[in-house]
């Protein structure tokens, strides 16, 4: 079997077909249309074996995050989901191990709606690079730089969860076989904040995704607004399964600092409050008010009782 | 230095600035436009050390061939080239290598208009993933299902120089001094022929680029269109050096299935002949008639004389 017909056999049909695809996989190009007054957003990511998953991970969930990192992407900017292409490198050609992964691939696509239009399939290092394209109305897009000081921070759901999965995965931290379960489920399954992040839309300033920590990703919004932040700790938000498992400062540095979470980072004016809440409850999402912009630059870590708090860990870098 | 200021640092500024682009690299996406009454052409595709090159290439080369890959993929769509996004995995960070490496993507990418608009940067086994964007005219693209019986079959440039170059690499095939350093240049710096492709594209009924050898790729158009080929050995077009470094009978063979070409494939309709001639001479590039699209399934290679002529290698496979 060559490469050909690798891509045609395992990825040409697993995902729906979209109206907007005038030609997917199979050409030397794919063709697609973009909406009238929407700008195409785009997203490219490579996860590769060793640095951001385990060899041994199970394909569909691979398949599953490769895709939902991009899908993060997408609802950072507020931009609903429509097309992936993907290049696969893979050290031998092991069908099981592909079917996996295209079964964690299309089942997600398919729940957003998303087609895969192409791909190149070479030998190699195990590596998964995905791009995925969406649209959203010309100049609503929720950038980085768009944070004003009174803005409220919010985040969706818990942080820290993957974090936790990956110190017990990698360096032995004891867990309860409930909480390890569910922060693995978390790590391993992530779901990108999509129908969340379109709700918002209308209503936030500045959004991120929390991919490589609260704290560095806020620093980006911090950095592209000319803006600084203060955030309460006793406010992050955490699962129950994270807070029984750490000590509560623990727990904050983590929460504060650890990677993989595919939540969203949004500011917004204060006024928007309720209605921030109510969209979000409707969905079942939590979302929770951390903190506040500030004119000052910096980001500052407080207890409640106004002593500063400081996180011992960073968001992950490569280099 | 980390991942952020990498991306910043080496590829931000490295191509020039489209108006179509509202965002680039810096986000989570990037945000662009694309013209009204045009389709979106995309291609992906990955390059892998001791796969597709070797450790020891110049960067500057390999910046410009991660490029020529999916430029020529437009051209073999008639798109006109408008945005990349990278996609790199580097072992160690070193600055000299992502300095050459930006250089040669970014004089190929001024050349064709192309601005760089969004990236990501991963520890692991050296590779480059590039995705390619272009527009259309709705339906207009060059596809590989559009060749009909009668249509002349052409090829631009000359074929097999890159896979000769290749054996001399590899194999310790012997060359002229001349003739290597002629092959080296052609398969370190191939040039996409965007121009060529769209001056082709109201004439020619489809399309491909030659990346796995003109057997192969002219194998997809059959295909595609559901047709059978015929073509004359001897017409086919060599360089000079390719033709004083072989027999003849292995140069046709090396010309019909060698990869990396990135010439162009085409069918046109008979009667369109001295046009094609006419729009490619003005561009400097030769164009020449090889064979004929046929009724019948199936790739026939014959001698001048009437004789089979069966090469022996296959295009690359990778598995």
């Amino acid at each position: 079997m060559n490469e050909f017909s690798l891509i045609e056999n395992f990825f040409a049909d697993c995902t729906q077909k979209r109206e907007d695809v005038a030609l997917a996989v199979g050409d030397d190009c794919a063709l697609m249309t973009v909406p009238p007054g929407c700008e195409l957003a785009v997203s490219i990511d490579t996860l590769v074996a060793g640095v951001h998953f385990t060899a041994e991970v199970d394909s569909a969930a691979l398949g599953h995050k490769a895709l939902t990192v991009g899908l993060s992407d997408l609802a950072a900017m507020g931009a609903e989901p429509a097309w992936a292409t993907l290049a696969l490198t893979l050290p031998e050609l092991d069908r099981a191990w592909l079917a996996g992964f295209t079964q964690g691939l299309s089942k997600l696509a398919r729940s957003y709606g998303v087609q895969l239009v192409g791909g190149d399939t070479t030998r190699g290092p195990l590596a998964v690079t995905m791009q995925l394209h969406g649209f959203v109305p010309r100049g609503k897009a929720l950038r980085r730089d768009g944070a004003r000081p009174g803005d409220g921070i919010y985040v969706t759901g818990t942080l820290g969860d993957s974090g936790l999965a990956l110190q017990a995965r990698l360096e032995g931290l004891q867990l309860s076989q409930e909480a390890l379960c569910y922060v693995e489920h978390r790590l391993d399954w992530p779901q990108p904040r999509v129908h969340e992040a379109l709700a918002l839309r209308p209503l936030a300033h500045a959004a991120i995704d929390i991919s490589d920590g609260l704290a560095a990703d806020l620093g980006h919004i911090l950095k592209g607004s000319g803006v600084g932040a203060a955030v309460e700790v006793e406010a992050l938000p955490l699962s129950d399964s994270f807070r029984a498992s750490l000590e509560l400062e623990q727990a904050w540095a983590l929460a504060l600092t650890a990677g993989d979470d595919y939540e969203l980072c949004v500011t917004a004016p204060a006024e928007y409050h309720d209605r921030i809440q109510a969209v979000l409850s409707d969905r079942g999402c939590p979302c929770t008010l951390i903190g506040t912009i500030e004119e000052e630059p910096g980001f500052r870590c407080r207890r409640r009782n106004g002593a500063s708090f400081i996180p011992q860990q960073q968001g992950y870098r490569h280099f």
